[in-house]
């Protein structure tokens, strides 16, 4: 049919201000807060706007959660697991050690129950929220000494945070708590011995691999790193039913383009980054399997003091012993093959 | 800000047909293109209806991009590579032996320019399409015998079609076009001795593991299938700028959720088939070889005489082989210790 002559349809005008969790300078990364912005935008003739603001310029990344609780911002893009400290469970929305990849985090979230779910534990925070882009499986971090066994790892300064700190600090590592842009001093003079960050395109513009050449994989500590677009509850609530699908169809959008970014980008700085020295190593075997280790009896411990995370977590994990079986017969398979005769066609 | 009186917003009755290139009985993936009709709805409170109709229903699924162009429907979810004997460059938009995975397809169109060079190429033929769904890496099919080497294909007549029946024929195979429903009685009377279908969860509704027990994997002609929101051009252009970016944005979320569904279904149906009988088997090395060898020489052939096909293949081929250089280091790694350790977590 041809298009009817235009009717008034209820467009209320809508402004928002969104603090995201992240600093500009992560482009991929904030760029998913803009591109959500604009996609909200463009849906509407320009009626709901949301206007994203760099970590820090509002509230500090830290206040993000509670400020948005609180009302006195609409909503932030940020990673659920920076506020575990108030409640673990916060955690599982974005990554835990050995957890879901970025295929089993959609799954789950999209057909698993998983939004509901976690928004059944955000909504008693006040907050509502859905999935809003993915960095894939992270990189393990840099190191300025080789390590070839779990004994290396005695008394060494990393910078890493979250649950991921809590599993290191199990083997050995002493976590330690830095910002991004003081991680390379820190690794020149001596300060810390290693630190972790996201992955080769966000890397690269620390130049960490002139300061700390062993560059470790995988980051097992997320290894799908899922973020959130975060709404205040009452304010997802005054929505129309329209601006509410076009929020949630905006937000899966940008959690989609937000992976591809990375996905598209890293290859090449990857390839820039050996180039300038760093070197690739895997994890030692017994670094990976005592992590592992560490982590379920973190789960075991979280489990018992947390309903909600055990739950949730227990939700996740059945779901990712499944995945995996069936992930290692046909893509498992197709993806072994195309790596090695990788430079065959 | 709270939220201002509504006002009037320009909002076009619009009612569209869609005709899909799928039955009913694939739930999930006809499931898609009812998920984008309701997004779409939803955002513009019932103003904008796009009605999805099975394949067959309004034109049998072989003329559905023709009709879409001819603007009698005005768009069709289907599989680009569907229509490759009209023009081989369709067969990239979907799926080639060998290409792209889930995310390498996703990242080469969201951040590689992938979709406006797919509608390049859509746009002459009338046509402007989005990326709209994806079922993961497929299954090899069913066998009614094994095989154990490349001369065990010899004289096999296998239901599969596209560019895999091309470069099955360079194997020795004989392709066979046969309609889903009629597969099983096929394989059962022997009148074929094999058939690819989809993966687990699908292949599981035929019940083939009762009369071909061989399931092998991976479906290396479809290392992940995306299909397609495809719309008449005409048809495009006369949308308001903010339904343009309405159906986008629900194109893109039906492509997440569409492989959400396959990626938390297929392994309970994976499950269920080893019980029914379905023997797992890994194509034999000679094989996966010999495929990639005919692929690569299929490729020279289409790319000397076909323009487009040449430049879209080059742009996936390129990506193809950086993205495997990064997804071999944290991601695979972190895969691989995940499935060895399945049971244990």
């Amino acid at each position: 049919a041809l298009a009817a002559p235009a009717i008034a349809q209820e467009a209320p005008k809508v402004s928002w201000r969104l603090t995201s969790g992240f600093p500009k300078a992560l482009d991929t990364i904030y760029g998913a807060a803009e591109d959500f912005a604009k996609y909200v935008s463009e849906a509407t003739d320009g009626n709901f706007q949301i206007q994203p603001f760099p970590a820090g310029e509002i509230v500090p990344m830290p206040e993000a959660a509670d400020t948005v609780a609180a009302g006195t911002v609409e909503m932030t893009h940020t990673a659920s697991y920076y506020y575990w400290g108030k409640d673990p469970t916060y955690a599982l929305g974005t990554a835990v050690p050995f957890g879901l990849n970025v295929r089993g985090l959609n799954a789950w979230n999209y057909d698993g129950g998983g939004i509901d779910m976690m928004n059944g534990f955000y909504n008693k925070q006040n907050l509502h929220a859905f999935p809003g882009g993915n960095t894939g499986c992270q990189m393990g971090g840099w190191w300025r000494k080789e390590i070839t066994s779990l004994a290396d790892l005695a008394g060494v300064k990393m910078r890493i945070g979250g649950m991921g700190g809590k599993v290191m600090e199990a083997l050995g590592v002493v976590p330690q708590q830095i910002p991004g842009g003081e991680i390379y001093p820190a690794l020149e003079r001596g300060t810390i011995d290693a630190a972790e960050w996201v992955g080769p395109y966000d890397d690269e513009k620390l130049g960490l691999n002139k300061v700390a050449p062993y560059y470790y994989y995988p980051g097992f500590w997320e290894g799908g790193a899922m973020l959130h677009f975060m709404i205040n509850l009452d304010k997802w609530n005054e929505l129309t039913p329209a601006y509410k699908a076009i929020v949630e169809s905006a937000a899966a959008r940008a959690n989609a383009t937000m992976l591809a970014k990375y996905d598209y980008r890293n290859p090449a700085a990857l390839r820039s980054l050996i180039a300038g020295g760093a070197q690739l190593k895997p994890y030692p075997d017994d670094v990976m399997a005592k992590a592992f280790e560490e982590s379920n009896k973190l789960y075991a411990t979280l489990s018992a003091e947390n309903a909600d995370f055990k739950t949730i977590f227990e939700s996740q994990q059945a779901y990712r012993n499944e995945a995996n079986l069936w992930n290692q017969v046909a893509e498992y398979t197709f993806d072994t093959f195309m790596i090695r005769n990788r430079p065959r066609g």
